[in-house]
């Protein structure tokens, strides 16, 4: 199976990564194919550069269904795009957000999400309540650290996550934890380990969720919601993304 | 006032059909400024054209805000790109969608949605949830006529969607109907009297928010979800739209 | 436009206050009108007092609806009598809490009130539940602070409610505020410049929407919840409120 | 044990009627006092109605705490004036709305209601959503029998609710059924052989909550939403009324 | 009428402690006849606990119903067996977990649990969602008391449930308490004086409960959820008892 | 990877089926074991057959721990001892109505459940909103086809289910479906193909979740809802099933 992980953002050093990630969880005969649009932000921290990443994260499933790609997983924590990419796909498309979601809704009565900054929280919230998850979410909290300084090794990140983790189980009542970041997905086992619950990382849970969808025969419904975008004309810069 | 109101197809008719329909309703010191993007669809009809009309509706917010407008309207029922635009400006962000939801919650107990092909029901239908207003709304019908169609006077539009409030009224029970197409602003008034309810047209309900708000000086807040986005570098096409 | 604004207490002095209030954000043509009730309660702290500023504000909303008013506005942040208002009236009628919820909700993701008494919260809870916007709103916060010492210039009202909105801003991560009663209409503007978030004010938000229905000939559907009452026999001191 | 059920409309027969439902089903030691107040509407359907009906009401109740009544029912089933009845009383109060849909929840997983008017749907949906029992409520439907037809032995009152029973069943998957009247009262026995569910009368279900209430010696809670009315003047009418 | 009150765990003391508690707010009429099944754990203490004492409880109902009992009672917060009992049962069941809630719903605006050990808030919480009143519970709070320490009278529990009801006024803004054990039956009335609110014991409620159904003459509706079991094989240990 | 499957009944054909279907889409290093237990009903038709198949049930799970599993499954679709399971195992426990929930939540934006017997509705939707899914799911189904006559080759249930997959899509708008039984396993890919929406099978699901949760080392978490039971005696039948 080929499974096509888009990393929105156009950081080559963060797609890498999570390309590394996913591999590392991936069964056998699957092979992960890390990709990021060469147009749009660095980083995606809010509803702005959400809008700037959606054009050429389509492209890149336009791509991958081309390529006659098994599943395509959108490896941003927000799941931005999810719903276009899924108009456009006929294989199954996973945001990571919601593969993490869905992993912790099995471990535990209420989870917390520990994510990077606050401006990121309305999002998140509002992706939980769209998925019908909210009630099983006890709180999204910010670390208030920059998706590129996860890259950077001189930074605490790990420690301040490590304390949101700390109040989560505290204040929250958490019995598993959700990183909210791509770009977590190295610290899920030893933060599982050093606090006692289950911490799940959204690109690892994506892959063992696109693989069974894949190995399923599932896709992406194509009735109502998610039904093809019908042909009509894209003008000016978008005019070759015309359905 | 200065009031942008944005349509973000880029079919210019309907821009100048939009623009009538805002002005006819606008107050006597009321400037409606009408524009659409160069780059996108013809029209919006799920989620995929969303995606790619974002974009150059950022761009027409930018404009707006560096031309120190009062208020900004999103000019598509589906209220595209409404969070990326609230991040993006100070003075306020009006969805024709939720300005429609919000009055017709003031003239009954519950209304339904009258929209145009049923690939938008499930996205008005989150749309109502994120707002908070889902149980407000008794359903969300389809006409099956597509947008542009309703440019069309050839076709049989106004009867369709007549044929829908009835079902409306007696399926169910709805108190006030939400005319679910910026394309449908001209029907609401004949629709009201035939049928004996409230006919809410999103366009003008815009309006009269936009103005409202502009008048009392409130704008979108900077705390939290609509922060201002951060100074990050955004890469191809895209280089130009970086915070 | 002539809008008639009802304080549902017997309080002149703040009648002439809201009046006010409302005349400062009125467009050039509206006429506003601020009456009171000769019967019932000088403030409404609770259901009791609720219930017996009811019959006086049904007979100023009967007034009204004989002298051809264009829209009612029930000037207390309980939306005292909103239904049976509605029930009696064919113009619309606006409640000011609901008013500032549907402004707020326009302007940030969750908004935090800051009403008089603890006794009200309850009642406030249970309005934002009716309205569907329970969920935009992050908590209803008391300062403590009976209705009519709002009035009283020695009072430190506006030193408390100052208090709360930081404690709304911090512990609920509120991005907007919506003050929770009608005496507090002069306090928006300065608390907003204080405390760089947007401070909502009933009666403002009220008559911007009283004018926005008026304008687009939006009424009271007569169709289930507030269709007119059935003609039938009142008993003794009410019996001249027959319908 | 003494139990006052007031019946909040000014028909007398009406109120003999309700005083003999409770007197059948009250235990060996309680006496059932049944009034209704001197003015108000001979019948409440909708908003307006019960708008007139409390004032008098409260006066009942306030002539019961006097009386030292051990609890108080309120008789009508939109539980008009009920918070306000909390407010003023120490006993408890029990609406025979709530009483009704709190039993039939202990009997099925669903129940649907049959009520009178259409104008009363609104409301009834309303209480559920206030007392949490939305969920458990399939459908509210109404018969369209004027309250005072259900006096009139030669109305078809009790054929017309049969086929609402009926499709309730078939239609709602309604697992128990809950009379939306208290003019109802004398047919949930014959209802509930004829359809083979439980049928629930509001009455009776009232009776037995507030005998409960009062043996364990139960109380309306003074803290919060029902804390005892401030002291202060109340003009014109409602002079005396005042806490 | 003949209430049988089910212990379901296996502790005879505190079956007869129970009994008692019944006994005490049971009308003159009422014979209380309070059992525990032979079979299953001493104490119910979360998931595992309750699946072990089903068996034995469904034992006790079907005896119960052979002796033509008129209501049926399981006398575990935690509502065990619930469902189960009610498809067995043609007489009404009520748990004392959803007894208490139920009384406590007509006390105040929202009320809150204190419980014994903190796994089974969840189990309650889900309680609480199912029965659609998890909207009127501000908080589950946990003693950390073991059940069967209740028993023992040099344990501090009633300081331990005091504490948490202090917190309950403070931080959650509870009108009401529901005491979350049947093992603390004998402590409402004493905490209610001490802590001026409604104190809401589930055994006394329960019974309450169970004899004005009685009286009615409501059961446990036959269609849907809880139809009678259809008739089929058991194996091994369970074989008598297949339906 | 072994996964212990459990068929909560005790009907061996319907485990081998099950068992077969789960090897049908293991991952080439998967060992399924696919059991039943000795005690209990021979099929879960409602509540009390639950309760009866969940010691048998629990005795599996525990074999499995001391066998040191990976991970199990609960092959019935009412999820029957999940949370019992959980709270006894440290392996991830899947039960196949929730595998088929959060898969079919991936595919489009409603699904609706077709089950075998109408008295399953409410366990179904009960769970629903328990995983917090319950707005993802359209409606669930009765085919009226009992368990065990899923297993007889001349019964009509494929056309049954068909019929109802059919009256999903027009009448529900559902854009997946749900197989609401483990005995419907061989038919998902079938009826996919022919009404041409995707068809979700749970065993085949929970088979994918379980390897994934397994992969990742993800493991139910121990505080809070699912804490291992305390040490305690049982009586009787159940005295060496005590923690």
């Amino acid at each position: 199976m080929r499974i096509l992980v888009i990393n929105p953002n156009t950081t080559h050093s963060m797609t890498e990564k999570i390309g590394e990630a996913a591999r590392n969880v991936a069964a056998a005969g699957t092979t992960i194919i890390a990709v990021n649009p060469a147009d749009g932000p660095v980083s995606i921290e809010g509803y702005y550069d959400e809008a700037f990443s959606v054009p050429g994260l389509l492209t890149e499933i336009r791509k991958g269904e081309a390529d006659k790609i098994d599943a395509h997983i959108i490896a941003c924590f927000d799941d931005t795009g999810l719903e276009a990419a899924r108009s456009l796909a006929s294989a199954p498309v996973i945001g990571i957000g919601e593969a993490a979601f869905h992993f912790a809704s099995l471990l535990g009565h209420r989870f917390s999400v520990i994510t990077t900054l606050s401006r990121s929280i309305a999002a998140i919230e509002t992706n939980l309540m769209k998925y019908g998850l909210a009630s099983r979410c006890a709180r999204v909290r910010a670390s208030e650290i920059p998706v590129l300084e996860l890259e950077n090794p001189a930074s605490n990140a790990s420690a301040r996550i490590s304390e949101e983790i700390e109040r989560a189980k505290n204040e929250d009542n958490a019995e598993a934890i959700v990183l909210g970041c791509a770009g977590m997905a190295d610290l899920a086992q030893r933060l599982s380990l050093k606090h006692g619950l289950p911490v799940v990382d959204g690109v690892a849970a994506a892959v063992k969720l696109a693989e069974g969808l894949g190995v399923l025969g599932l896709k992406t419904s194509k009735l109502g919601a998610y039904a093809t975008p019908s042909a009509k004309v894209y003008r000016g810069q978008f005019k070759d993304s015309a359905p």
